[in-house]
This record gives C-alpha cells, structure tokens and sequence, in this order.
C-alpha cells in the first residue's frame, strides 16, 4: 500500500511540475514572441492549464494517498517531500473552487482597470475593483488561516515560516537605519554631484545586447540550458530542467538593460542550480522568494555595482562612449536619489519603498484601513520616508502591478532578499578574502560554484532560514545589510 | 437533457482544442527556439499532453452524452457538428490505450532507429522497429476496420471519405500520362539546357530573409496574427486563433527558401481563414490533408512558379545578382530533371514519387509484401517509373520520415492536393480570366479572397469532395491537373 501510495504522490508532483513548465512556456510566449491578436484564445489556454493544475492539486485520491502515508513512518527526502507537499495540498484544499475562479476573475478585471487608472492617472478608475480584490484575498486567508496576523496566510504563501510579526521589528529597524544613511549622504560634498554619463551618451541596441549576453555568459549561464531574449519587461521563466529563459529590454538609461540581465540571470542560475535529482518533486523548488530574489539582488548589487565589477566593465562600456573619468563613473552606476518609483530606486532607498507597502498592505488585511485611503497613506507616508511627496496616482499608489493581481505578502520578499544577499555576500569574501581580484578579471567562477553549492543544491529541502543559516552561519540579520550599506556609501560618498 | 448535452460535448471539443493548440507550440518552441538541452524534459510534457487528450477523448461522460444526443432531431451546423465528432470519438474509442502507448513508444524508437539508419545508409538499421510499427498499425487498422482495403482505415485519418479503391484508378492514369509527360520533356529541344543560374549566384541570408517575409506579406500573411521564424525543416502550425506560425530554412538553392515560404504561407492563409464562428468545435478545422495541401501547392506551384508570378519577382531577384535573362531564369525555376528525392522534385515526377509510396504502402498493410522486401521494391519501381535507381538507401528508401512515424496513408494526400490546387486554379482563372495582370504586380489580393470564400470558410463542414465540388463544379478530376501539366511544359520545353 505504502509504495503504491508514494507512486501516486510523486507521479501528482510530476505532473504538476509539467502543468507548471508548460503554463511558464505560455507566458514566455506571450511575452516575446505571440502575434499580438492571439491573445484571447491564449487566456482561454493558460486558465484551462490552471484549472487542470487546481483539479489534479484538490483530487480525492491524492489526498486520501497522503493521508495515509502520513500515519506511516517515512524518513529522509521522502518525509521532506511528503511534509512539503502535504502542506501545499491541504492550503489549496481549503480554497474552495468558486473563490479560486472569483479570485482569478476580480484580479483578470483589475489589472485591466489598474491599467486604466495608469492612463488616467486616476486612483479611483482602480478603487472598486482594488476593494473586490482585498476583500477576497482576506476570504482566502480567513480560510487558510495561519496563526497570528490575518495577513501571515497570504505571506506564507511567497515566504514559508514568515509572519508579520518576525517581520515588523526587522523592518522598522531597517527603516530607521536606511533613513539615517540618506540623511549622511545627502549631507555629504559629493551628493547631487551626479554628471549624467549614461544619458549623456548613446550605446547602441547591439551594444547593448552584446553587454548583455557577455555578463549572463561569464556569471556562467549555459546556453545549452538557457536563452535571452527581448520583452516589455525583464523576467526569468523556468520552462523545464535545463530550459531556463531570461528577457532583457532597452530603456532611455542605458543601463538598464544591463543591470536587469545581471538581476535576471542570478534568478536564471538559481534555477538551473536546483536539485536535478527532484526535478519532478516539490523538493527541486525554492523554499521562498525572498531566496529567490537574494540570488538576483547578490549578483545585482554586491556584485553588479561593486566596484572590482565596474573595474572589469569599464573597459567595455568606455570603448562604446566618450568616458575617461572611472571614478565619476562609477558614482554614477550608484547614485542615490530621491525617487519616487521602486523600481528605478537606487539600492539605499530600495527597502524603504518596500516597506511602506508593506505597512500599508498589512493594515489593509488587517482590516485596519480601507483601500479609499491608500492614496492619502502612501503620500503621507512618502513625505515622512522620503521628505517629498508624488505628484501623481501614477508616480504614486499606482505604480505597482502586485495589488491589481492580489499578490498581498509578495513585496517583503524584496527587502528580506536584500537582506539574505548582504549576509551571503558576507559569508563569500570570508571564503575567499581574495575574491576580489577574480571579479576584476570578469571571473565569476567561484562565486557561482559557492552558490550551487550552498544555496541553490538545497532545493526546498529547507525553509528560508535555514537556509541561510547553512550558507552563513545564521539566520536572517539585518545588521549585516546596514554594515554593507554604510560600509559602501560611506566611501562613495565619504561620509 | 438536451440541451445538457450539447454544451458538454462543445465544452470537450473546446478542451480538445485547447490542448492542441498548446501541443502546437510545445512542437513549435522545440524546432525554433528551445535551448538543445531542455528536450527530454519537453519530449514529458508532450506525452503528458496526450494523455490528457486521450482521456478526454474516450471519456465515458462525453460517449453517453454524445449517444443520447444521437438520438434526437438535431439540425444545422450542430448536426454537422455531432456527426463528425462522434465519428473521430468512435475511431478514438477502438483503440485501446495500450495500443496507443505501445505506437507511441515504437515510433519513437522508429524515428531514432531511422535517423541511425540514415546516418549509416543502411535500411537494415531501421527494418526491424518498421516492421514493429507495420504490425501495431495493421493491428489498429483492424480495429478501425472500415470496409474495403485494410489500408483505408488508416487513410480515413487524413483523408476522411477516401479510399484505396477509389484512389488505384486515379492515380494508375496519372502515372501513365507523367510519365509520358516527362517522356516529351525529355525529347524536347531545351531539356537538359539548365545553366544552374541560382546556384551560380550569392543570395545573402539577409535577402532571402526579406524576400520570404516579402512575399508572405503580399499573399495576405497578417502580421497581427502570424509569425515568421527559422527552423531546421519549414512547417506551418496554428497555435490557436488569430496565432498561425510558419517557418523558413536557407539552404544551398537559394529558391528554397522562398519557395518553402509560398507553401507555408498558403497553408497558413487556410488556418487564417477556417471560419471563426468554429475555433473552439470540429468543423473549424480542415476536412481533409489533401484539401489543406491543396493551398499550399497551389500557391507554390500554380502561382509560385508561373511565368506571371516571376515577371513581378525577377525585378527583385535581379537586382541582387547578376541576372539579365529572364526567360532563362523562368526556366531554371520550372526545371525538370530526375531526381531521386521527393521533397527536392520537380512539378512533373512530383506525384510519381508519390504514387510509387501509396503503391509500397498499400502492399505493406495489405500484407502482400513484407518491409524486408521495401528496399528492393523501392529500386526496382524507381527503375521502372524513373528510368534510373537511387545509389543508397538514403536516396531512395530512407528519405522520408513518414513511416517511422507510424503515418501510412498520408502520402496520397500529398497528390490529391496537388490535383485539387489545379482544380482551384482553373476555377479562378474561369471567375477572374484576367487575374495574371494582378499577378504580375505582385497583388495577390483577389486570389486570397477567392479561397477564403470558396475553400477557407466552409471550414470542415463537408468533407474534401465536395468542397471541391463547390469551389470547382466538379469532385476530383486529375484530367484537369494533366492538362494543367501539358500546357504549362509544352510551353517551357516547346514539345
């Protein structure tokens, strides 16, 4: 019986796996290379994978397999996978099939009606649709309903273990600390220095496309394994084992295409890092997004705008354009400014536009405020974080997508991302003190053979945190992040 | 109950298509863009696909719902509907699963057998997993067990209404009047007069390039609904509704690529043009292979290689290289000469090559010959209909991949195409007598119309006869392709 029943649970998990694979092609397709009027019958395509997902999850016979080889005693990978699966069975059993469709129906019709709300820059276009979405996303937790914060059933879903309550100290810290570094760098003689040498100069698109596939071939990506190509928005999808794909696009600043094929292919080689020998199981996942992300941010920040990289990229980038002065250069690449956008933020300000959505996402589900108070909170809350304000919805509560797609509890995963890549950037350069002079050489060996291993060949083997407390001895520390910030910025901006 | 009924078989049919589609661009994503290494996981997801296909198809839900539904008075286009459906889930629903599984595995391991055959030049690498698939389609032709010829169970499968009785008169007169064809040809002044001016002559990749998106433009190829891209071997695919995708390939002629683009895109102006009102039930699709290659071949042939199509494109292709005789040109492009290769052949032995595999395939399902006799048989008719032998077994009975898929029956469709596409020609040339000075500007727009209106949207509402009935006047008449022949080489060869 026992053996029949961990037949069936695995041959779930691999279909599920191939479900996922080929929903992920779909997306990538729509995204790169779909004619533009395929779209209709292409979301009639991705909701019939979904729901062949959801059926096969919630089926009685895997549940009722499951249940009993939890009143056997399994041991090693097997019990972690069972445990893992289990787990993620029972959260989708306890969302019945209606809420699922409602859910996916309310967030279909609000990212549309967000998008409207952009194009008039109107808050309000958005306000009904966002007050349809919270209400019921917090249905949803009340029926998953983990313990402590309302909001921790949504946040478990992004970051396993994580609650609002471990969350809060940590945060308000970091906010305390963040604000006070931009306080010493805007009081510095270098601030606002800043000289525009990227949009001063024109790289071109095949300039631009050859830094790109440079960098994401020296991190290592395979490209027997992995492709590039070109969309809307930069994302890494996972097609299938060895079928990982990353995007890049070309922006007014020329950097970023660069620094986003450096963000994107650290997703791309953590993916292609994770376990082969669970490739059909839930153990060959990662354990949370902010893991996720802490690969990308590493190779992004520690290292994509360190000074050792530039020192190495210089060269290339100086060939294109009219540069000489590498120091001014390399100040420009990390300039802090107040921005009011998260996603052009520099790495100082990052973490405070993430928690103040936090904050407010928080009290939304915790049904302390009300979305038609959003616009005013994120405002005064700017002004308090930032010292400025938005002008507008759009530079303002409406520049985010996650909301209109109900994705409440994804966005501290950026910040405890952050945060896991400081503290793994840490436990590197204790490795090889010398790492340094690798990096100057474009030679990111080292760097990406420590991360398979200590971080990537886990899989979802283990939660976040242990995680990190096996790659760098313990868990998450803020303090190892507020080290790194003021470490760098105190020598760009010598202060 | 009715009513019940009639939604749940449209819900299936539009499951079905679904899944096809999402099959289509598995299919397509591996012979264009897939990272080499991501095959094993992508041949899973295939299977898996299938089986989710399978299942659908044999359910029990949807055969009761479909017998009850049998018995009432249905009419219109849903009788139309239900006849055709319950027909493919009847032949479904005589093969067991096993069956399909066992085909599925052998001709995998006929297609790698195949490829090893090839690579050695040896048939006997590949005889054994042949004579495999021989038997286990036998075994489903039996099971199928139309009337008449074992083979027409498989025939019916790519060209529903056909069958070998009706086909060995047909194409026994058409195989005397080629080769007296090719006999006059041959004894003409001009033959063998061919001065390779292509070969002769550097087509960059570049133009090439834009000579295939050039021409598929002018035939009508929406780039709103339709992509171009490079693949190993051309095909056209339809991922779904409004997203049809063809494919090109540069090889040593520089003809090749073009030519390829003309047939693929007839094809995909036939997907484009299916009647919309059907996309998500049976009768959107085609009623037949031969009714499908009808499009492709006409516009290849027909269009593509007449002296009007040229007088516009020789401009261009003048421009490129050093051309200045256009009726030399014109020649070389409508060349006869014996080849041994099908796919590489001229109009005239086109339908020879064909006929000599109908014949082979015939005897095979028929049991009158054993697949170790192929390779002789195969020389010995090349002999007889060719006047020369193939020098290996690459050149001769290694050079298609049918059969190591397991297709028996599909090659008849390859000819009956090409007869119809002289049929659709003769019929517009009687609607629009003088529609080569619409041709020779390169405006193709009238034609386009004309197959949306009399072929394209009846969709698979009739079977392929009387679609060309209707179109033409008349069902299947291969007077009119000989014709056809006669008055176009007479010309050429001046016989």
């Amino acid at each position: 019986m026992e053996k029949g029943d961990l037949k069936l649970i695995k041959k779930y998990q691999k279909e599920l796996t191939l479900i996922e694979g080929v929903a992920a092609l779909l997306d990538w397709d729509q995204q790169t290379y779909m004619p533009k009027s395929g779209i209709l019958f292409r979301a009639e395509q991705s909701a019939f994978l979904s729901e062949i997902a959801h059926d096969k999850i919630v089926s009685e016979e895997l549940f009722n397999s499951l249940k009993r080889l939890k009143r056997k005693k399994i041991f090693g990978d097997d019990k972690l996978m069972l445990d893992r699966f289990y787990k993620r069975v029972e959260r989708a059993r306890k969302i019945p099939r209606s809420l699922v469709s409602e859910i996916a129906r309310a967030t279909s019709l609000g990212h549309d009606a967000w998008q409207r709300a952009r194009d008039k820059n109107n808050f309000e276009v958005f306000r009904p649709y966002l007050e349809r979405i919270v209400e019921l996303k917090r249905k949803e937790a009340k029926l998953i309903s983990l313990p402590g914060s309302l909001y921790n059933s949504l946040l478990d879903d992004f970051e396993e273990g994580m609650t609002a309550e471990k969350l809060k100290p940590i945060f308000e810290k970091l906010k305390i600390e963040l604000i006070e570094i931009i306080r010493k760098i805007e009081n510095s003689k270098e601030y606002g220095k800043r000289k525009n040498i990227f949009l001063g100069n024109k790289f071109s698109k095949e300039f631009q496309e050859r830094m790109v596939r440079d960098v994401a071939k020296r991190m290592g990506l395979d490209e027997e394994k992995s492709r590039i190509d070109f969309s809307e928005h930069p994302f890494t999808t996972k097609i299938g084992i060895n079928d990982v794909r990353i995007t890049f696009n070309i922006r007014e600043s020329p950097l970023f295409s660069f620094e986003s094929a450096v963000h994107e292919s650290g997703h791309a080689l953590y993916e292609l890092g994770l376990p082969e020998k669970h490739a059909y199981d839930v153990l060959g996942g990662t354990p949370s997004l902010g893991i996720h992300e802490s690969q990308s941010r590493f190779w992004e920040n520690m290292i994509g705008k360190s000074k050792d990289f530039w020192s190495f990229y210089f060269k290339k980038f100086k060939e294109e354009a009219n540069l000489n002065n590498f120091e001014e250069f390399f100040r420009e690449v990390n300039s802090v400014s107040k921005g009011m956008i998260r996603i052009e933020s520099d790495e100082v300000h990052y973490c405070l536009h993430v928690i103040l959505r936090f904050e407010l996402e928080l009290a939304l589900m915790e049904g302390k405020i009300k979305v038609r108070d959003l616009p005013k909170l994120w405002n005064e809350r700017m002004k308090e974080y930032f010292g400025k304000t938005p002008k507008t919805d759009v530079e303002g509560v409406l520049q985010d997508v996650h909301w209109s797609g109900g994705y409440f509890g994804y966005f501290p995963t950026y910040a405890l991302g952050t945060i896991y890549a400081s503290q793994i950037f840490a436990s590197l350069k204790k490795k090889y003190p010398k790492i340094e002079e690798d990096i100057r050489k474009g030679n990111f060996r080292k760097i990406k053979l420590w991360l398979n291993e200590n971080v990537h060949s886990f899989g979802s083997k283990m939660l976040a945190e242990e995680v990190i407390k096996k790659a760098c001895g313990e868990g998450l520390n803020v303090e190892i992040y507020i080290n790194y910030l003021n470490d760098k910025y105190s020598k760009i901006y010598g202060f």
